[in-house]
């Protein structure tokens, strides 16, 4: 299998197979939105055509000043929050070890929350570190990143002086305006751009994503490359033979007869944060106008013993969407002990990655038989290809099922409500009548 | 304040006092069946008493025990699935510095899945280290981690010997029968003993927790002297001051209103796997039967840029508890930089601590404003004390509201369904006709 596989074979009695003839003339009218550019939000639709938009010059320079890092320094501190953050973070751990990036920089993450505890311990790992940092930022004033970046850059210029923290800082913002834009100019910085029309959780296959998955010794180029097949894949395909649409199809055929909650389940730990990533592009994209299904993730087999007893007889509001990899990669056998103490002798010299496997085969169909529809999303091998188009899919994926929904699922008006409270008690100039108002409640 | 608190004054409309008066009844209904145990389950309770059941002797065994451990071994590999591990690595994670363990041993886990890739990695990173071994299994037939044991085992042997091995692993486990007490008792490991009457997502503070727990360099003699308080605390309260009795009847109340949803919120990253210990905990006491609140955990306010959207504005089926510690412990402070450039000039010379403080409150008001009802627990500071004191309240509350759902909190029939077509389909002997059948599905 050389492809990216969707099978909904194990969706239950909750899908008929007309269902989805009956939904294409409404997935046709989302294609055209998407095509002509139409639909609400249609200004961020510049990650669609992005992989091919890319241009070479700009993946060689975010190559180059990886490699750059990678000479200076022995961490990278990435700082960044919500989808400056979990798109290279999601990239890294699926292609890293899990101890020791004998491949690239070691990763290091500030700036994605406001605990003083852990930034105290960070600044005090780095002390005896090589250490340089990429700051990613839209606009330079998001309060956790730009917190983290007063801290450690006045830690960089302590340890390196202005010049030598200079070498070592790259700030990836916006093109023309802005406070780290602005301050990456009148400090000389090395600078990569965020596209206008690309959303944070849409921003992975930027250099928002791109620079760091590169430093942390990724090959870049192959991501591009799986992310360009998936584009010109997608935008071919027949509709309902289209994973994208099928998928983005299910899920709301699912969501209209009452299952409110998808869970994300992955069977590598390595995996954790692609669910975070892709919690972010569903929750964010379809969470408003009080809609939107509740995504969830699960780490199989871990999750099995401690959610496995709800997801397979708790409220049936639940379906899960299985991402697998065909090819697990490593060859590690059971070792035979000659024994049967374990009542495992019958495993024995058998790989590990069976057994997973087949824990996953009995999971499938134990939730579906319990009430539960399962999707599964199957890709070759655990590559940086595949992870490039991977990640396309699921946001192309995402902007069909957003628009399937009637949402704008580029927009996220609901963040500003909790910022608006948090500067007013914080006493932010300018924001003093709600500050009163906030603190009489 | 010197105790934990619970506050349900942002639950919203939804919530009227005269509702929690209305179900006194119900609460001192599930009160006897707790005193009495005579419940569904009852068997099980074991862990209600446990903190003052647990003998000086044993605990003074443990501490001993790991004190040998940490002076033969830099790494400890905890080897345990469910309520074998998530329990010892939310305490390891709440009360130990976010990088490198400056207070007692590493922790490394394996057992906890089935991917061959980590167990791989991970053996590779023990090469070069001192390893000692703690395997956590009340029957020793668990998949998970008798596949990881037969590895590192294997590994031990290889690398100590079988006397030095010996010496280096430490057995948690049944204390008359099964496939891991035979092993240990044909070794001569040193053993600890899973109570018969208390479950594994009780377990935290019986040997199964404790001795990681004390190997990581946590006093805890100070966490069972919090749990100790925390029992005789919920047992005299009056019901409706009671914090266990009243979060478990708010949340019923919440969920027969529809809410079918809770997330827990934490505003610390050390607290992740509190929430993964806690999911499991309310997700299979409740999730059966087809009834059940959905737990999902959030972590602020990195989540704030992610699930933050869906939270304030997607379907109105969430309510939130925040877990909250009101001495944040650190004084971080925001640099004055003499410049503006940011915008965070005013916070210049403040804690961090407190912009996550406001963060909170801000968050607090801003998702109550949009629908969904918040509770928040504080504790008073971040200590093993409180931590004892947290596990004890949220296993009473879980009881509690289990019992008023009407389930028994103390079984998961559930997790058996994937098992069986698992051993099947690997073809564990006996089960041939599952096996034929899965197989033509």
């Amino acid at each position: 299998m050389e492809q990216l596989f969707f099978d909904d074979g194990m969706a239950g009695s909750l899908l008929r197979q007309h269902e989805l003839e009956d939904l294409k003339a409404q997935l046709e009218a989302v294609d055209r939105m998407l095509d002509e550019k139409d639909g609400p939000g249609s200004e961020f639709l510049g990650w669609l055509d992005w992989p091919t938009q890319l241009e070479t010059t700009e993946l060689k320079r975010i190559h180059k000043v990886a490699e750059h890092l990678q000479g200076l320094a022995d961490v990278l501190v990435v700082i960044g929050i919500g989808g400056s953050y979990l798109g290279a973070r999601a990239a890294i751990e699926m292609l890293t070890p899990a101890f020791g990036n004998s491949k690239g920089m070691e990763i290091q993450y500030a700036g994605h929350h406001l605990n003083g505890d852990y930034l105290k311990e960070l600044l005090a790992y780095l002390e005896n570190k090589q250490v340089a940092v990429n700051v990613i930022s839209k606009s330079g004033t998001t309060t956790e990143p730009a917190i983290a970046f007063r801290l450690i850059k006045e830690m960089m210029e302590r340890k390196y002086g202005k010049s030598g923290a200079k070498e070592r800082v790259v700030v990836t913002t916006d093109s023309a305006r802005g406070a780290l834009k602005n301050l990456a100019d009148k400090e000389g910085y090395e600078t990569f751009v965020i596209p206008d029309d690309i959303g944070g959780r849409y921003s992975v296959l930027t250099p928002v994503g791109l620079l760091p998955i590169a430093a942390a010794g990724i090959d870049i180029e192959a991501m591009m490359r799986g992310a360009r097949e998936a584009q010109a894949l997608y935008l071919d395909q027949p509709i309902l033979d289209n994973a994208c649409y099928r998928y983005a199809a299910i899920r709301n055929i699912l969501h209209r007869k009452g299952k409110t909650t998808e869970v994300l389940a992955t069977f590598d730990p390595a995996f954790q944060y692609l669910g975070e990533w892709w919690k972010q592009l569903f929750g964010e994209s379809e969470g408003k106008d009080h809609m939107g299904i509740f995504p969830a993730s699960l780490q199989m087999t871990t999750d099995l013993h401690s959610m496995g007893q709800y997801v397979q007889d708790g409220q049936r509001i639940l379906f899960e969407t299985m991402v697998l990899v065909a090819d697990n990669g490593q060859e590690l056998l059971i070792p035979d002990t000659g024994e049967d103490d374990d009542g495992l002798g019958y495993l024995a010299g058998k790989p590990v990655s069976l057994v997973n496997h087949k824990a996953m085969e009995g999971t499938a169909m134990a939730h579906m038989d319990g009430g539960v529809p399962v999707l599964k999303i199957t890709i070759p091998e655990k590559s940086a290809y595949w992870t490039g188009h991977l990640f396309y899919f699921f946001m192309k994926a995402c902007a069909v099922s957003g628009y399937l929904l009637g949402v704008n699922p580029f927009n996220q008006p609901g963040v500003e409500a909790y910022k608006a409270n948090m500067f007013a008690l914080l006493g932010k100039p300018g924001s003093e009548t709600l500050k009163e108002e906030l603190e009489r409640r």
